[in-house]
């Protein structure tokens, strides 16, 4: 509680300084003494969890465009908005939602690739699945309840779509459990915090009573991370944060920013352009996913080029568990001062505790940003590329390669032209069929998106095309690149209109050294077409992109997906090529993820990933800090050997639930 | 140790790719296939230790420029060279060492800066302290000598000066007790292990006899960290890593290199010098400290705006605990796989293991080097600039601010001058007191290096002298500026003529958010000002410097020194008003250590700076990793603290040491 409050009195005088830069330095000398020499008493004093918050009186509370019950603006079975999803009629495949770009559009390029791909035509009949009305029984630890009703403020609510609808992510399979009604346990109760002080509240008493808490932001998760253990017998309790979304405070001088973790990516984006400035953190999922869930996940966006990934982005993180609350001291940009114990909430995936604030460091918005597109002839000639920009360091905001397969299907997915569209496209593909003497079933491309001044802009377009030249790369118009950004979202929803035709497909990533970044391209690629063979898989896609690049190898992304229509378990099949898949990359020298996480769907490998020691280590962690295993997610370690660990000297048998 | 071959037979992959570019796809994917499928027997098999070695015919073993018998080249009772110091003649300061830039000079500025600022008369008769022949006896566990000769290759030694030159680091407290003879414990045993599986087996054995071990790597701790504790009574073992210093591998398509964590920072950068590569880490201990110590430390370089800090560079590091050997299991750039435990090995200090092996990313050797220098009329002009330039991300390799005082330190160091320099130093002074209107009690410099290929330098100097001119700044010449570097290596040997001439002097550093740059330089020199007022100490100098620069912050510097002449124990009252600096560091928003580490000297604060959840989660990872207490150099927690934790269950009663 000592640290606490000499935290909270630091962080003080920094607020007051950055808000009103005409703070009275005598007032800060005041306060800063304070700091070291006052004593707090051992009781948890009113003002304890307030250390990076502080004064809320500064706060801005942001209204999200996610309402507090989801399932309002978000679908309940699949990705992204009620409003928005791919479908069929008089056998084109269409969009509808105004919220992206392909709204409204008739896709019939598109449509001719899914049927040749997977020869099937396009079924207009078929419906999304209907919501069932009956929902699993709730179990109920009724001490925690009462004490929850009691003695917190907090909101909450046992209805069974608000339980249903955050007891998954958005793993093939909890998508497909939906659409079956599969789930047997889903979370027994939500409850909704306002700020760290009810989740310091919350997890007391769950810890006290041994009620399961499931730390929930956006529900994005493709790891399994928030699936809900289908076999826990206590009292599961959906922890929502998405009511903890406040920017606490905005420090210009330090560009530092302190929102609360359940701040959604374009909520936190929106409020920071209004300001001039911008995180730049834009994972693929970022229009619903949140900020705690970047840092519980390890994320990684888009621009990381410029910005960083999340854990270059995180300044300072508090994270409350059963043991108390996680953070470092001071919000100095470095420090050397033992083990760095943020990078142990990064990556904790839920089962360490709950993510409440986090500061982040913020840029000016850039005055330019442009798009570019480039064509290589062949996707090792592409490799080569990205790894020469990278080898110079001259990476611009974010720079992609897709290789034939990918651009193709990209290319696809344009709407249905206009005349001089379609002249131009035609042109473009003579030119590069028969001027340069290339292979269209070889080409590959590389999206491109470029930041800073027009001074800086144009230096980066000259030095990457420069480099491009080297690797009989050729520019291939910024309305290609501004396409494959714009795409991105839009893609998200392609998944659930697959599943709904017959096609499972899904994305799994990795990173990997570039001395093994073709090969492990090739060979994972190899693998999946030979393990379809194996099954009698005869209509399928596999396709990679290399989209992030860094000093010493990249990451790479898969699409996997193939006809169903002749299967019984369809996702099961996915699995267990996607399992095979995950062999070979490991094998190529891979590694289990680059920005997913584990999870559950990659447990099974993440001792070896981390060795013995490490996953012990993990274990020791997560029993110093979560005795109880009230954080039951089940991520990491596969569940057995969660259990096989040594019980905690300090739990109590779990009360025998009502099923 | 099935996870261990499992890495191993990647490992054996990437290297033979690294090495040979023709390496055969077929014989890779067999090999890919067994690393996959092959399931390693129980017991501890010969390769078990080579994850990153691998082969160990690729090695290069490094010759170095320190010696294995230490002392034969380094001061026994101090910092550097045997052959290199600081004396004085007929009343003249004078540096010997043809190893630095100031050998053979004569220093008249600085005696009379040195005489001015202290009122003393340099002490030509005085003699450096004698080494006393005699040394503590030793604490000998029989069991374990009798197993170390028994049954390993390790050499060893006993000798009473080869115990004592590693029982300390570089703090003035060492030193101190050093020539006061005042250490009464000191390694009881010298062990040099030659490798991964050395140190293995010699962890096993120490863990077994429940032998101390201090890994010992160059010596240049200041923050107490390989200090002995006095009062141990187990035998002590430091673990000599200098014959552990082979390049073990390099990959010039990943551009990483494995190195043990033996090398020393100038072997090391030898070494990838003649390769046409550079870590280009180079904290001012580079000369003498290793690789595993900056791991251990978690250090920072000078230029680190170019190379980043240590853990920017760090791709793969093992370090063996009594618990098992911690590392991760692929090389991949980046991965999103749980906590990340090199960030638990990063900062370590030597309390949870020992630092093998680390695998490291190089960069070419830029074409070109430029220094530069910069006036300000005063110092918060000064960090306004610096502020600038980090705000617009446009750091040279090295950029630094110096104080007044800091400058006219630097300019007193100028050797005796030549007329021309002489002629052109004064111009330099009228030109900066008349012409600009600038008072030179307040002006201050900033070093600068530039480094990469002519263009890129050309535009890095236009911008920075672009942003300079707008905080008043103006360009005073590359000379200044190279000297500024090129001094660094020299000031570390004037703290011990300090100490011989009766002048305490040392610095220490903290890391800011750049809101209370200025003020934290302001405060803490006022509050040493006032705590040698409080203390009739009236002959002082106390200044900083801005050395590191961050998004959010800096690093500041700060030197300080008294005459100590008239007091009975000057490295007491030394570090009771380091003590106050430290606090009032901390009350304006300062870090406990930006890159020395907290050690003994700053383990007071320790649990504050990472609250009592994170102290208790390092003491949890302790137990659990080394749950003996082997490595009990008492670092990060206070002595008293670290015991007053849980005794482990695994523990037996330590044997009575014989004193």
């Amino acid at each position: 509680v000592m640290v606490l409050k000499l935290s909270a009195a630091v962080g003080s005088v920094s607020e007051s300084k950055s808000v009103d830069s005409s703070a009275q330095i005598g007032e800060i000398m005041a306060a800063k003494r304070n700091a070291v020499t006052t004593e707090a008493p051992e009781s948890s004093a009113p003002g304890e969890g307030t250390a990076l918050a502080l004064d809320s009186r500064l706060s801005k509370r942001v209204e999200s465009v996610i309402p507090k019950k989801r399932h309002e603006a978000l679908k309940w079975f699949g990705w992204g908005y009620n409003d928005s999803q791919f479908y069929g009629k008089d056998g084109i495949i269409c969009f509808r939602g105004e919220k992206y770009p392909l709204g409204g559009c008739e896709l019939p390029s598109f449509t001719k690739w899914v049927e040749k791909k997977f020869d099937l035509r396009v079924d207009t009949t078929k419906q999304y699945p209907q919501l069932l009305r009956t929902y699993p029984r709730p179990v109920e630890n009724a001490p925690f309840l009462h004490e929850l009703k009691g003695t917190t403020q907090v909101d909450y609510s046992a209805e069974g779509i608000d339980r249903l609808v955050r007891c998954h992510g958005q793993t093939l399979n909890d998508i497909y459990s939906l659409w079956h009604h599969k789930f047997r346990r889903i979370p027994d109760l939500v409850v909704w915090p306002r700020c760290h002080d009810e989740v310091v509240q919350l997890v007391r008493l769950a810890n006290k009573h041994n009620v399961m808490l499931v730390p929930f932001g956006g529900g994005t998760s493709v790891s399994g991370a928030i699936t809900c253990p289908q076999n826990e017998s206590r009292m599961i309790c959906a922890l929502d944060t998405s009511q903890m979304n406040r920017l606490l405070w905005l420090n210009r001088e330090n560009l530092t920013v302190c929102f609360e973790s359940g701040i959604v990516g374009q909520d936190l984006e929106r409020v920071l352009r209004s300001e001039g400035l911008t995180v730049g953190h834009e994972p693929d999922s970022y229009e619903f996913s949140t900020l705690g869930g970047w840092v519980a996940t390890r994320a990684s966006g888009m621009k990381k080029n410029v910005y960083g990934n999340i854990e270059d982005l995180v300044v300072r993180v508090r994270m409350v568990t059963p043991s108390g609350t996680l953070e470092r001291e001071c919000s100095a940009p470095r420090v050397s001062c033992g083990p760095d114990f943020n990078h142990v909430i990064l990556g904790s995936e839920g089962t360490l505790g709950v993510i409440t604030e986090v500061v982040l460091k913020v840029r000016p918005l850039p005055s330019l940003r442009r798009y570019g597109s480039l064509a290589f002839p062949n996707f090792e000639q592409g490799v080569l590329f990205m790894r020469e920009v990278a080898r110079r360091r001259c990476q611009p905001a974010s720079v992609r390669l897709m290789d034939n397969e990918q651009f193709m299907f990209g290319q696809a997915l344009k709407p249905e032209k206009s005349w001089w569209a379609s002249v131009v496209d035609a042109m473009k593909q003579r030119y590069v069929t028969s001027w340069k003497g290339i292979d269209l079933n070889q080409i590959c491309a590389a999206t491109l998106l470029f930041e800073g001044d027009l001074k800086d802009v144009q230096r980066q377009e000259a030095l990457i095309y420069e480099i491009a030249e080297k690797f009989q790369g050729f520019p291939a118009g910024g309305q290609n690149g501004e396409r494959g950004y714009i795409l991105t979202f839009v893609i998200a929803y392609i998944r659930d209109f697959g599943l709904h035709q017959g096609i499972v497909a899904d994305s799994f990533e990795t990173s990997v050294p570039w001395d093994r970044c073709s090969l492990l391209c090739r060979s994972v690629k190899q693998r999946v077409v030979s393990e379809c063979s194996k099954r009698s898989i005869n209509y399928y896609t596999i396709s990679c992109r290399v989209t992030q690049t860094y000093d010493a190898g990249a990451c790479i992304y898969f699409y996997f997906g193939f006809r169903s229509t002749d299967v019984a378990d369809p996702v099961e099949l996915f699995e267990a090529i996607e399992h095979s898949a995950r062999d070979e990359i490991l094998s190529c020298g891979g590694s289990l993820s680059h920005h997913h996480g584990v999870g559950k769907i990659r447990s099974h490998w993440y001792r070896n990933a981390v060795t013995e020691t490490g996953s012990s280590l993990y274990s020791a962690a997560k029993r110093h800090l979560d005795p109880k295993n009230i954080f039951a997610l089940g991520n990491l370690l596969p569940l057995e050997e969660a259990q096989a660990s040594p019980p905690p000297p300090t739990s109590s048998t779990p009360p025998k639930a009502k099923l």
